[in-house]
């Protein structure tokens, strides 16, 4: 835990805090603060700041807090995810707060079981804290915004463009050959990696282990989604979405990602 | 399972095999293979090929074999990990094997606890059947080899370069301002990235949560790891080794890595 979220309950007055169950034992017995010793807090959805501790019993810790002026940017990258085995999500919730994802659509999909949307793993009460714990791993407050839709067509025709807005549109799909790498010095599509502006968002969309069906990767195309792939190697859900959303990251962060088609050519 | 994995006690002879346990079950209740019918199998440490259905009974399959004539080559990338909490390694296995890993040495660390040493997921008991599932998900057939070392400092300075030869070496270290990123156009180090020869392995070195203390830090960077990192997210373990394995092989599969310092201008 590198930051503790406070959530509005937790608040006292605008300037300190009570925290009670297992963040104060974190105070208490891991992080070891006195009366007096500073701590990252966050407010949920809210700025950063420092908490002071003023005063601990064995069952509640009482801050004092600064706050930062400026609220965390909300992360600028979105996905659009074939609900995945429940043992799979599960691993997934907090490793998707900590790399920063703005909001998470789970869709239905042809290779997408039944029975994962009764699994409690997608339930709102399973996966919070689950989030919060990816927020305070890697010191965000930004809760991302989650939502279940449980028909894949009318979701993607009628209700995506609202969802999400404008932006670039990648989905992943398993043997496909446009790959999302750094590009190759002189390849000549080196140019299309740079052009996108550095602040618009990026809407990335994982399929189900066994990839989408033709006629969602051709909806989804339609829509502005090109393909893009991780090379031979066939991965879980959990491991390719962390690898796709941290090479997104890097590529906005080295300059946007490109406008054009993702060419073949940058196929190793 | 995208494979099936063959141990030198499963074939009969060189051109067919016996399955049993959850391999057979796997075969006949999610594959629903009948005789004829041909499946990806491969061997370990060995080359990949189609087996064809002979026979099945409830508790065997019998297949003939085909095997491509070249073994797969060893993945070019070799990961230096810090112990990590068992948790975290329990988690990383399959995940390793999947990605593409070469050499995996589990070496100490100032911010390794001591009990992490004790803990059963670094017996081979345990890890290698994770390794060999890691494999199955990827059509991969080579088993990462896996050292553990318990004293840093000789490890580093007395065995590695033996252990792991030549090549790039990288170290992840959070709040470190050089990034793994596709390189900005027109940043002036952009030719960094595509001067490391494609066929050059490269060794990741991955700290414990709390990161390197700084003598580690120097002695790696001593013999030649240049430090990167992931921006200002801080990534539990087995996060940061999946995005950044993944950036590393796209790296190499894009033209390399570079041989200079990874600049910090490269940082967003």
């Amino acid at each position: 835990m590198n930051l503790i979220l406070l959530e509005p309950a937790d608040l006292l007055d605008p300037a300190s805090a009570r925290l009670t169950g297992p963040r104060a034992a974190h105070v208490r017995e891991v992080l070891r603060a006195a009366a007096g010793d500073t701590i990252r807090v966050g407010q949920l959805d809210g700025p950063l700041g420092v908490g002071t501790v003023q005063s601990q019993s064995s069952d509640e810790v009482i801050l004092t807090c600064q706050w930062e002026s400026a609220i965390p940017p909300r992360p600028a990258v979105d996905l659009l995810l074939a609900v995945p085995r429940p043992k799979v999500l599960k691993r997934l919730w907090a490793q998707l707060a900590a790399l920063g994802v703005g909001r998470i659509a789970l869709v239905n999909a042809a290779r997408v079981e039944r029975f994962y949307f009764d699994s409690h793993v997608i339930q709102p009460d399973f996966y919070r804290p689950l989030l919060i714990e990816g927020l305070q791993q890697a010191r965000d407050t930004r809760l991302p915004e989650v939502s279940v839709h449980r028909a894949f067509r009318p979701f993607v025709e009628d209700e995506l463009d609202g969802l999400f807005g404008p932006g670039a549109r990648l989905v992943a799909h398993p043997w496909t050959e446009g790959r999302l790498d750094p590009p190759s010095q002189g390849s000549g599509v080196a140019s299309g990696w740079t052009t996108g502006p550095k602040s618009a968002r990026v809407l990335l969309a994982v399929g189900p282990e066994g990839g989408w069906v033709p006629f969602e990767l051709d909806l989804l195309q339609a829509r502005g989604f090109r393909p893009v792939g991780l090379g031979p190697r066939t991965l879980r859900t959990d491991t390719a979405c962390v690898a796709l959303l941290a090479m997104v990251h890097a590529a906005r962060g080295a300059g946007g990602l490109p406008e054009g088609p993702i060419s073949p050519t940058l196929t190793a």
